[in-house]
């Protein structure tokens, strides 16, 4: 799938003044580009399939935006298994970043909220590395709410992030970290496999306990409830069959060890509410603790981002204030959020070669 | 991995009294085969990758036995995804069969204990769908122990079948019921991945959720524990990369954000642990589920079979007798235990063209 976005004209107040930046998001599963002046695209991108095709594709992508434009990338694709290690995937990315960028002055974001050119950031793997969300809690922080958690819902993770005083609050820097405090919950809208979030499915009265195994993800719980739209033409499903409310409902009941033949539509929805309402769960229980952890009011504003704010639990929202990013910033950047951040950010300090 | 053994000179009552038959175990990630007179052969086959290929595959592995030699079939294979459902899957693995069999008598085990000819079994789908548990099953009760719980650890799920009066005790035959009743726990030894066993893990005295992501199965945390062989050469591992000690260790680390790099043996040591208990926990909720439901004595009788012991967990052995399986028939059999099971009891049946 891909997308082309022209965002409608609207004016930055910090991009205008400083030459364009173009932001790059190179995670495990998508490629995502925003241009600082608010133009945007993304592709799926299967990391631990393609990798070897990451420079090669990033030429194509990049020739969407101006020639020699300043690069900013920021990553997470480096935890993907086809890397041996965290090492190897950042030097992986920079290398294929640096190959497709010859004559173009490339920058890469690290969490100490430093640009770093290609040189530091393999000297500085651990910095470099799983960064995306901390450009775009630093942007937030700065120009939309300073104090507030950013939830950002992804199609594999949902980030938690505090942020007071206009910066981002928590000290925890990598994935681990983040795992530990409750601000990294390894549940989205598209990837998270079934049979990782409930252990039993009820069906016409009884329980079944999951089959653990690789059969359906959230998406298809989506698709199933008409949160995400069917396409047909898109296998990037569990069984590479495709991602259309047929299928979909096929790949939950397979879950329980059946199949489209016996469990109809509306019998797929009530397993898809199950699978969603754990969904929702596994985010509540991260904001409760993301919140209690930094003493945070139980009403403290939400910054929301990604595309799955259906998986943001009705509890949580009450008498809260959200703002949504994609009003705030028009839907075109919202869906590439972290690379329109860092392509922002970019603009905004001194670079030197 | 391919695996041919002869088994020492024992004599079987039965099969030694009619002509010698062949059974196959069509699995979804293994083909089993084994003779009434206890030879057997296995092969891990990845059905949901190499389906196409399967006909050709039996063929190769059938020049192994005796020519002509009838063939009994029992399978599970059916329910890999690559089969948009299981009447499609049984279709494929019996035309696959019949294919690989020409001029040679074949029966298809059901869940009925009838064998079927292949205009039968694909008129009776869902009996001879996820029939191998059936097979073994009632060769156990019928030649090893009368009244007990039959418990089959395999590398992908557990079979906790109640066995009376010399015969299969449950009425449920689908996997879809077994699921219900707890008789078919979705854990095995091999191939179950950690998210789907633990939703987090303790590490240097703090818990960190866990990666949603296919990076570490049980097989890793047995491989780190010394419980399963290092096999270098064996790329079938969530990464693709060696199934060895090394590399075990660097997939149990992904699944909480690191990497081999600041995880070593002990603290990889520490995580397995954890994940071997909790797939004990849910073979032992299993078989008390089993238990009660049937009435069954605390004490009941264990026949054990499959090859992952060592996730029985030791309160559910204590005061019992165990039967093991592997003592009664041989290793060689033990391997191929419903294979060999389909073999035996089609030579005691009439089977007539």
């Amino acid at each position: 799938m891909q997308l082309l976005h022209e965002a409608p004209s609207v004016t930055f107040s910090r991009s205008s003044v400083a030459a364009p930046v173009v932001g790059i998001d190179i995670g495990g599963a998508n490629l995502k580009y925003a241009s600082s002046g608010g133009k945007s695209f993304s592709r799926e991108f299967a990391m631990w399939k393609h990798h070897r095709d990451l420079s090669e594709t990033l030429v194509d992508d990049l020739s969407r935006f101006g020639k020699g434009l300043p690069i900013a990338v920021t990553m997470t694709g480096e935890l993907a298994d086809c890397f041996l290690d965290r090492e190897i995937g950042v030097r992986h990315i920079v290398e294929s970043v640096e190959q497709a960028t010859r004559n173009t002055q490339t920058r890469y974001y690290s969490v100490t909220g430093e640009f770093f050119n290609a040189a530091q950031a393999v000297a500085r793997i651990d910095d470099v590395a799983a960064s995306n969300w901390h450009a775009l809690a630093t942007l937030v922080a700065g120009e939309v709410c300073s104090d507030a958690m950013l939830v950002d819902i992804g199609s594999t993770t949902t980030d938690i992030v505090p942020l007071s005083a206009g910066r981002v609050a928590t000290p925890a820097k990598t994935d681990h970290d983040r795992l530990v405090e409750g601000s990294l919950v390894y549940v989205g809208c598209a990837r998270t496999p079934v049979c990782a979030l409930v252990n039993e499915l009820q069906y016409q009265g009884e329980n079944a306990t999951v089959m653990n195994e690789w059969f359906a993800t959230v998406d298809d719980a989506r698709v199933v409830l008409g949160l995400e739209k069917e396409c047909p033409g898109d296998r990037a499903s569990a069984d590479n069959a495709p991602r259309d409310a047929f299928h979909a409902r096929n790949r939950l009941a397979r879950m329980i060890g059946l199949d489209h033949r016996s469990v109809d539509d509306e019998a797929a929805r009530t397993l898809a509410t199950q699978i969603m309402a754990a969904a929702r769960e596994r985010i509540q229980h991260g904001i409760r603790k993301v919140q209690s952890l930094y003493g945070f009011a139980p009403n403290t504003t939400l910054v929301l981002s990604g595309h799955g704010g259906d998986l943001l639990p009705r509890d949580v929202i009450a008498d809260r204030t959200v703002i949504r990013l994609d009003e705030q910033w028009g839907e075109v950047i919202a869906r590439s959020a972290p690379a329109y951040a860092v392509a922002r950010l970019m603009t905004a300090v001194a670079v030197r070669d």
